[in-house]
């Protein structure tokens, strides 16, 4: 397998998942929003220019949330993924879905307006609109894990591979987590893992 | 099952979904943006006050990903979803994901600075980046779709259902499909289907 890859990106979240699971793969790496993503031969890979890819034999596919159920269902042996007849499995899906549903429509926009925009082409407004529509979604987060660990069961799953993921770079990209002890703690302990380490340091 | 909707969200998706199973369910239909919907005893069923929702027996869950998955791995007998071991569940997968990952932020952006927000509030360089950003997404489909029905195999998958949705809304909000002929037959494909119609008509 191969894997594009850029660091402060959701294709952390793709080599999280390999690297929690022990598989070996390539990686290719850019520099966050670098143009050589956006132009040249990478199109062909990922029509966006965008991250992650992952190659795996004859199989290109983008998307992480896509890349996640494939590794798992294809190298997972059920690791990560509550049965689908436990009564974990819808909940398993909503909160695996709720970091591309909820989180990152703000994310994306507060990391435009603050980080790939020129200064002179930001605007107050989109920041103070994305930062507290943000703050509304962790804040669910957060109220959901007060009596909990991970987001499903007691065991780390995808889900926490995908809006653990996204609750972390909330944290990096500004949003102030010490009114949200739960969420706080859960960035903490997801982030001190060292599969998670090993997959930001690539 | 009872299925929380309103009309033009994506809660149609589900409906649709539930539709082309021939699965029965009861609906509790809300004006899209109502008040209701954010005030109130609705919110312990959805923490931002959102549609859709889903409840089966002692289960409730939101994200309409989520909720099709669900409802596929639950009552689907393996229809609208390529067996894991095929050559088209990669894809798939990445179609699937994509109605969230790169349809629906700009999406959400041009329905908010267009229709939810009063006009001395809204911005005309929001419209303009997020139909910008829409189109570019958009194109991609197209590209795909020069040589199929459907965004994977030969017959309708769950993909179509969630992007193939995102697709027609796109539409719907005002995204000119003229130069994107794949994308537009594929759009008067869909929405010609029965259980379409039915979800659009709740």
């Amino acid at each position: 397998m191969k894997l594009y890859y850029a660091p402060n990106s959701r294709a952390v979240r793709v080599a999280w998942v390999l690297e929690e699971l022990g598989l070996s793969y390539a990686v290719e790496k850019f520099a966050l929003g670098a143009r050589e993503m956006r132009e040249g031969p990478y199109l062909s890979k990922h029509p966006m220019g965008r991250v992650p890819t992952l190659e795996d034999g004859e199989i290109t596919l983008f998307e992480s949330g896509a890349i996640i159920q494939y590794i798992l269902a294809k190298y997972g042996n059920e690791r990560f993924v509550p049965n689908t007849q436990s009564v974990d499995f819808a909940s398993y899906l909503q909160w695996f879905h709720y970091a591309e549903g909820m989180i990152m429509p703000p994310m994306n926009t507060l990391v435009v307006e603050t980080i790939l925009l020129p200064p002179e082409r930001r605007t107050e407004l989109n920041v103070k609109r994305s930062s507290k529509l943000l703050r509304q979604m962790l804040t669910a987060v957060n109220t959901h894990l007060a009596d909990k660990d991970f987001l499903v069961g007691s065991e780390i799953t995808a889900a926490d591979f995908m809006t653990g993921h996204a609750v972390i770079m909330s944290n990096r990209f500004g949003i102030d987590m010490s009114a949200m002890q739960h969420l706080k703690g859960y960035a903490e302990r997801l982030s001190s893992r060292q599969a998670f380490k090993k997959a930001e340091a690539l």
